[in-house]
């Protein structure tokens, strides 16, 4: 541990990004211009499924005003290998199709043209000019439908099972002998559930500014999660090398994983190279809602066998999820992270990746993990009942920890999931009295954290402050931590540590923004060039007492001598040995880079109160307690705006979320007044409660916090409800219409 | 030596920055807007010399539009410490009162005031209503004038002499006994000299844009010849520490040693704090003639002694310099360089700094050395007559060479002063016949040259492409050199080389674009990056091999085994490896900061063909040669553009250039179309011959070559002038007025 002082490191520091926002002033993707500039639109496919039999753009490009036409003829096309499918969700040979339609659109919102024009308003005009023949087919946007015999077959090479499907691809993680363990076990519950695709819902729509000139030096600005990433894919959809390519981060307004792909980009390029002027493209709500994200929608069915003093012998799950028009559902999630938090001797988890006529799903946080998670934790719910126990006892009495093996891999190093349980059940909300029609449920979750590739750059001014330079959009509230971190280890006020975010050229490789990794593998790479840039402080003071650095110290912000022995000397402050630095070899600063290791994977537990109004079939949240393991709170006011908006986030996933599809396959709900998230008025104060059990493997003990949050809710929440109604929800959302129509029926057991 | 192989170092590659710029797509200063933009404009002293009694603003904040005004009173007041007068051109206690009076106006454009308002007419319209109360003062513009005993005084505390002085300082180079080479001297020609101060003439008038947060986080984009420059002048008057203010170099049109200091960006920070707003700033060319640079103007004695075989035994130069309003005039360069080419026993050469009612100088190319150089030169070609010898004899009979101690301090060590002397001597054009009223004259020049504070960044792409970051505006081409060079190391292909120029929070210090200092301390310190990146590559490499690092060697963009012994491996190229890093650690780059040493100074010698047109006293330059040891030209384009346009440079100084000022000590010529700088119609073609003797102390024997061009070349057209007319001119310009006169004046000594 670097840190033994911890002056700045948990402090709420006022967030260095803060001014901007509030006042207005911060740039997002759509604040900027470029002179000549003009205006990029999507021509997209009315259909859920179509062959493209031709295009003609002819009308289009006649149209005063327009510069450019693009379709996937401009595209670099990756051919799709009969056969070998593979599952990443960054997988070129369906990124190239998915930004663009080629040969078939599948599905309505999927991109056939681009137009760049002068006005906006051209740009449209000029999209329904283009003529596009289309061969409408069978389409399927279910599962169920999807997986029938005859369904309409997405991708006719792909074969599952020897025959034509639309299942892409399957995973499984597997410990011990899980007939056995059924056979050992003398209880056991087995359920089945459905959740729906909800949209990460980010407030900022995608957009962009490109410009690109005449040589291919192309300079793109743009939100995302990952300026390193729209550099890669912009480079590879379009040719362009990416020595080429400076893409700059702007502010971003939400991602949730969302923005861990490009749509815009590829396309932005194309139409700015071949107008041969920049190109704003600024996506509609309804565009975001019809062809970007979601998250799947998914059916599960999870079996687990206990002993009946609550061991946990054996547990079974079988996860279907949407991947969309394309493959790459976040099964590895639900797959590896639903039994995690178990120290369970037999397990079998299985995911199958499935197609269907809907937008391709994007990664939303723990992508995967909070649909496996509401099956397990909704059945060990019922399991804790059927056994007389107490759902926290239970879970205590199966809880991973330090030495655990679990199914998807890892042997656990120290964790802290029995001290999130612990502080549940001492937590004074777990003891609080109910009110009528009210109930409660808790539920726990586990993410497995990234760690990666980060760069970093330490650099003392002139006047003695510190600038930092990472390579990652800040999104969770990395410039404060990482002003807090630097502080500490320097020994000055935090204000003196200005955090920038660098572009693709010039900050060294940064992987995303995503799986929870960017405080923990930047402020691992800061630490390492801060303990240079301490080192070659220590030198410099050295070289002005002309004694040994190993005899020099850096303490509270200045060099001094280690003892007495070492001689008398002032201590030499930061700006001291800045203002010496040109006399003394030059600037002062380090730049690290590394693939970070070592993010270990991180729990919570919640507890949520609801009230039912059973007039109305409204579930109001009314209490919600998350606790968490965050290993180390650098900065805890962010750490709890972590902690809320994955819950807000959940709620809404457990009460509200759905697409509404009409009889044409097309979304019937796609903007914010009838897609319906929760909103402030919705939702009770969010309490959190943070536990601290340091990442032994993080100079700072850091762990990754902001997708664990999510993963608990929705079982929270349907646990809560059979609590309160005695009725168990085994779909979502747990929307007015259902409960309703679950409060109206005869039996004990809710249907769908 | 790094460089085996000259595959790329040499090459005329195509510049990185050329298509953006013949496009009219590069980024100006002036050419970026931010949402919420308003306008600044300086309300500008019209005296040259007055006491400020009041500043009253009420009238102007009161304007509808106007968003702030600030005054001296905003700017962070240096105390000017009575006595001890540094004269550094960066000096913050006289900065801090150029950019806006305080107490008294010293020139006629000092600023007075500035306003910041929704449009730029209501800004211009506010500073008309600013109600200054001014008490005129006498004042003085010229040297002479400046220099009387009833002078009035323009900073009342400075003395010289033990007397109230506008001699603001003194400065010598001294070697052995002046006195006595004089009594050993046989011939000794001594002549007094002026030049005219002149602008530096570049295209694009200063420009801002900048924004400041309620916090203070503080973006400037500004064209300048260093950002880090600007943010440390800004930060210093304005009181933003350097961590909060990110400075953005824009591309530059051109500077010359004119954008080393700035004018506008503390008044448009000051203003940008106020209001709340982003606010741009755009200087007039009136405003640029007025009130920025220009090089001093000067008044010169030199006396040179020499044996009648041609031995220099003892030279004594005395310079005075115009500083403008403040002190800083570039006496070190008038004194340092003035005699350097030449190895004489006996020096003294003496500088004068003196203030007058002129807008205060700025650096430019060189600053001093050609002011000293024309005197120099023009006595030796006197002296040359004298004793009947060519002029380039009796140069290399006296040249500095290797193991030479210069007056001003350093002992030469190998330098190419005498192979340019040479290569004059066998060039055609020294032996060409001339025609009727023809003339030619030759000189030669020397140039410090700098290093200093240089970072760069070397980061491979995931696609195995290279970007390179260093911290200097690239105005002579260093984007391109530096490509060159780091493809040779790399042994790749130099377009898959790209730099970018890092704004202050992306990249390590990095000192100004001046002094000639930036290909050889930017490749510096890229040699080193690029030395640490191979010597990773080669280690992953190993790793993949299982063999030693040691046993690979990195050849033609691919890590190789030393030898077969070493083992038989396919080689991996920098593709190969950059696809593999994830999986090795990482990243693959590194970031090198130095301050850099072995800067040598750089010689050049020029031959100069005149023709006079008699009837109307216009000279024109009907041939040009300038040769120059360059070290190495790394990219043979660049270097010659250098050259000529140096030459071109010094052509308008010799012929043209000069403020004419009225009778009320105002410029009648603020502008191109009556200031009258050389055009291409005005010029021959200038013919550049490179030689080449490599810096010993550069890895690719890098020297600068940027200023000495301008160094010889006023003495070369009156040298030549002289040839041509047998009349001698010890004024500049040699304008058609002055020429004419000359032409009617009875005898052979022309007068000024």
């Amino acid at each position: 541990m670097n840190v033994v002082n911890n002056k700045w490191i948990g402090q709420r520091t006022i967030r260095p990004d803060g001014v901007d926002k509030v006042t207005g002033r911060a740039a997002f993707a759509a604040d900027t211009t470029m002179p000549g500039m003009i205006w990029g639109k999507v021509l997209r496919s009315p259909h859920p499924h179509a062959r493209i039999r031709s295009i003609n753009t002819a009308k289009a490009e006649a149209l005063p005003g327009v510069k450019a036409v693009v379709t996937a003829r401009d595209i670099v096309d990756f051919t799709i290998e009969k056969g070998a499918v593979m599952l990443g969700i960054q997988d070129m040979r369906w990124m190239c199709r998915n930004v663009m339609a080629r040969d078939k659109a599948l599905f309505p919102g999927h991109p056939v043209a681009a137009v760049a024009a002068t006005t906006e308003a051209i740009a449209t005009e000029a999209c329904k000019l283009i003529e596009v023949d289309y061969e409408v087919l069978p389409w399927a946007i279910e599962i169920d439908d999807a997986l029938k015999a005859d369904a309409p077959i997405l991708h006719e090479f792909n074969k599952f099972d020897g025959k034509p499907s639309n299942i892409m691809g399957r995973l499984e993680s597997k410990k011990g002998d899980i007939a056995q363990g059924f056979k050992d076990a003398e209880v056991i519950i087995e359920r089945s559930f459905t959740t729906r695709p909800v949209h990460q819902g980010y407030i900022e729509p995608h957009a962009c500014l490109i410009s690109v000139a005449a040589d291919g030096k192309t300079t793109i600005w743009s939100s995302s999660q990952g300026q390193f990433m729209v550099r890669a894919m912009t480079s590879m959809l379009t040719g362009i090398p990416q020595s080429d390519i400076r893409a700059i981060p702007a502010e971003i307004g939400g991602g949730f994983g969302g923005k861990t792909i490009v749509y815009l980009e590829p396309l932005a390029t194309l139409l700015a190279k071949k107008s041969g002027r920049p190109v704003k493209m600024v996506m509609t709500r309804e565009e975001v809602m019809r062809a970007t994200g979601p998250t799947s929608g998914s059916k599960s069915t999870v079996k687990i066998g206990a002993k009946k003093d609550g061991t946990i012998v054996a547990a079974h799950g079988s996860f279907y999820l949407q991947a969309g028009a394309f493959p790459g559902s976040p099964i590895r999630g639900a797959v590896g992270c639903s039994f995690a938090p178990y120290d369970i001797p037999h397990v079998l988890s299985e995911g199958f990746d499935v197609c269907s006529n809907r937008s391709k799903v994007a990664a939303y946080r723990a992508p995967g993990a909070p649909i496996g998670a509401y099956a397990v934790e909704c059945v060990l719910d019922e399991l804790a009942e059927a056994l007389k126990m107490d759902p926290l006892a239970l879970r205590l009495k199966n809880a991973a920890k330090e030495g655990t093996k679990a199914a998807h891999g890892p042997v656990f190093p120290r964790i802290g999931y029995i001290e999130t349980l612990e502080a549940a059940r001492n937590h004074p909300h777990y003891a609080a009295p109910l009110g009528k029609l009210q109930g409660r449920g808790v539920a726990s979750g586990f993410w497995f954290n990234a760690g990666g590739e980060s760069s970093a750059q330490v650099n003392i001014t002139e006047d003695g402050n510190v600038v930092v330079t990472t390579g990652h959009p800040d999104i969770g509230g990395s410039r404060a931590g990482i002003a807090n971190i630097c502080a500490e280890l320097l020994g000055i006020d935090y204000k003196r540590v200005s955090v920038i975010i660098g572009d693709t050229q010039t900050v060294g490789f940064s992987n995303l923004t995503g799986g929870s990794r960017v405080l923990f593998a930047s402020s691992m790479v800061v630490t390492q060039a801060a303990d240079k840039v301490i080192a070659t402080l220590r030198e410099r003071a050295a070289k002005v007492w002309e004694i040994d650095p190993e005899a020099v110290k850096w303490e509270n912000g200045a060099a001094h001598p280690v003892s007495p022995n070492a001689g008398q000397f002032e201590p030499l402050t930061l700006a001291d040995l800045a203002e010496k630095a040109p006399s003394q070899g030059g600037p002062i600063g380090a730049s690290v880079q590394l693939n970070t290791q070592g993010a270990e994977g991180g729990f919570g537990t919640h507890i949520c109160d609801v009230e039912v109004d059973v007039d109305l079939g409204i579930v109001r949240v009314v209490r919600y307690t998350a606790v968490q393991d965050v290993g180390r709170a650098v900065h805890p006011s962010y750490v709890e705006g972590q902690l809320q908006g994955g819950v807000a986030q959940g709620i809404g996933w457990a009460l509200n979320e759905e697409y509404i599809y009409n009889k044409d396959g097309k979304v019937d709900n796609p903007g914010f007044l009838d897609y319906r998230m929760p909103v402030c008025s919705d939702l009770p104060m969010l309490d959190c409660a943070l536990v601290e059990v340091p990442n032994p493997k993080h100079p700072q003990g850091v762990k990754g916090v902001g997708e664990v949050p999510l993963v608990p809710v929705m079982a929270a929440v349907a646990n809560a409800v059979h609590n309160a109604l005695g009725k168990r929800f085994y779909s979502l959302p747990m929307s007015p219409p259902k409960v309703s129509e679950a409060l109206d029926a005869p039996t004990q057991q809710a249907a769908e």
